[in-house]
């Protein structure tokens, strides 16, 4: 990420931090080589070995107290104003630095349901506990899930412009997948191809290369977040595949439908074209909820309804994510209450959130249709950023 | 990481419970493409989206408690002979795995001391502990650190080979690094130089590319940790690098150190060669102490008293770390006994860790003086596994 994108988001949270009536929010770390906070990335845009932290205040403020040997990098990164190196333990500095404020409401990254606000490992927790034990401020910590989920879930327009382009490229590698798709060809073929061509524009994958692209050909495959099989493509399969790249330090996250047809075969055989109408419609109807101020299980529910009443088995998972420099990003799910999901889909929606939709159903006997569009939420509704999936794509 | 080698170390696993007398081994996590507990790529291999628990039982028994859409994905996988997948939530899976077994030790990964041991994070602790209300399993956590210290540290036959191949591979870049270097270079295009041929030889970098390698050309350079900059090389100036790779799932990491020539000048200056003298001693004086049962710090000490007795400043870090999948691995560390440490210099060294040992000095008015060798510790002592930098390398 760039040091204007950093400062920016930094900015930002100063922000959420006033809304929020939070005093300071503090990223503490150690060896984010080996395990990293995801919230690094954002908030401070570089590594750190020794036990470091990372403190935006409400006032505006920042400090970065780090390990003596990593103060040129620090400056050099240039996104925290104040940096104070140490040597031996960060506990004097540490304190230093927070007695200035004292502060009533410090926000930690500890989250039951967010990863993504849930950096702090359980011992470094601990750690926290001993430096601060001769001061009151265990008893002021909170967790910073509501901050993390408003930061990343509100997206910039730099961001979104990002976000754009990563969306237009996916399209294309999808487009020229379909000419690749033929009898014959085998899923991990097709995987193959989709990492070659995205390799060769210098994109990366947005999830790990097992299984991005997943590819599902014909009736009874391996389920969602499976890689690829040595399963051949036949005449009579419904295919269908899941798949973003990375851009820039953003994702994309995307699926299409194809159908390949028998030979003296037209069109799609009615029960695929069914399948295929459900889906979409589907996902207009929970388009047309969506807007600032929803919780996320409502638009679920929408579409995993409209599936249901019209005979098919709901699907096993949410129906949207947010996305951003992470597949999986924000806070809010479109998501049922299941306790898998923690609080998440009882968030409300807000502004600039950009969403996924993927309903998925099987169509008996062929196979999985699904659609993954993804969405800006708006002042009043939300608008589509990818080009939709309006009909399904032959393989002839 | 292959399969088989994860089975390898699965195995190696279940010997150490039955050393430290534990009865389980929990690797609990979510979302790992957000954050990565550090074990998950060692003892699982592959990712997890909903919460998950990897158990591994000092019976030899190994458990994966998924959701049911990694199921078909943790079988290709097959590192885990019981794949347990759940809809809605882990709990009741979760708990009827550890009931069968009634243990009376559950080894947690968290940790003060070792950040490769504190893969769980502070919210899912909590999780954890609210699954577990109506058990008495809380009063049986304990810290993982032992096994993970043990586990990482001590090298199989195979990971012992493809670590010496990554050395091999690393110095030769380093040869070629050599013919490079020439005064009007800056530390940038070294870096740049270093990169490009790395890649073209399909390795990646074993720590970030900010400062993998760093390069320090002359006197008052900016620290260890640091990037390289636009300085430019001059004739009398120590250039030291620091660099690694990242080859098959293993790092390297090691340190030169090179003197530019003036013109008219047949060798090294008296001062200079006798720092790189005196760094070259010290890391001979502390290999011929290393060996099982020492203590981290006392390694540690050898190094640091050589190099003031001869009048330089202490390096301010430790001696060596061991080295791994990740560039700092393992639990005992050859440092002093520095707050920021933690426990780790006062754990004891075993047969088949693989350590750093790399002091560092300062030459007044030419620049940094530092080789940084790799050791493998035998039965009664250690081995070179890089070929150690016995003359200063000259630039002409």
């Amino acid at each position: 990420m760039s040091k204007e994108l950093t400062l920016e988001k930094i900015n930002q949270a100063v922000k959420i931090l006033n809304e929020k009536n939070i005093d300071m929010w503090m990223t503490f770390v150690r060896e984010t080589g080996n395990i990293k906070d995801p919230m690094m990335d954002m908030i401070v845009g570089t590594n750190a070995t020794w036990q470091s932290a990372f403190i935006i205040t409400k006032s505006g403020d920042t400090h970065a107290i780090v390990g003596s040997l990593e103060y040129e990098n620090m400056k050099a990164v240039g996104t925290y104003k104040n940096i104070h190196p140490y040597l031996k333990s960060i506990k004097e500095k540490f304190l230093d630095v927070i007695n200035k404020y004292k502060p009533n409401k410090i926000a930690l990254n500890f989250s039951r349901n967010s990863s993504l606000a849930d950096g702090l490992t359980y011992g470094l927790y601990l750690e926290l506990l001993d430096h601060f034990k001769d001061t009151d401020y265990a008893a002021k910590f909170v967790s910073s899930e509501d901050i993390v989920a408003a930061l990343r879930g509100r997206k910039s327009h730099a961001e979104l412009q990002i976000m754009k382009e990563a969306i237009k490229e996916t399209l294309k590698i999808f487009d020229e997948t379909t000419k690749f798709l033929k009898p014959g060809v085998t899923e991990k073929q097709v995987a193959a191809y989709v990492q070659e061509i995205t390799g060769k524009k210098g994109f990366g994958l947005a999830w790990d290369k097992e299984y991005c692209p997943s590819v599902f050909s014909g009736p009874n495959t391996a389920g969602a977040h499976s890689g690829p099989t040595d399963r051949v493509i036949e005449a009579g399969h419904v295919i269908n595949m899941d798949f973003g790249i990375s851009y820039k330090g953003y994702c994309s996250d995307l699926q299409r439908t194809w159908y390949v047809l028998k030979p003296h075969e037209e069109k799609t055989p009615d029960l695929v074209q069914k399948g295929f109408d459900v889906i979409k419609e589907s996902i207009t109807r929970s388009a047309n909820e969506l807007k600032p101020g929803k919780k996320g299980w409502e638009l679920d529910e929408v579409a995993r309804n409209y599936i249901q009443i019209n005979g098919y088995e709901e699907f096993p998972h949410g129906l949207g994510h947010q996305v951003g420099r992470l597949v999986h990003d924000g806070g809010c799910l479109l998501g049922p209450k299941w306790e898998r999901y923690g609080n998440l889909p009882m968030l409300e929606v807000e502004e600039s959130n950009v969403f996924t939709i993927e309903p998925r159903l099987t169509i008996d006997n062929f196979g999985i249709a699904t659609i993954e569009e993804m969405v800006v939420v708006t002042k009043n509704g939300c608008e589509f950023l990818s080009d939709r999936q309006e009909e399904i794509y032959l393989v002839r």
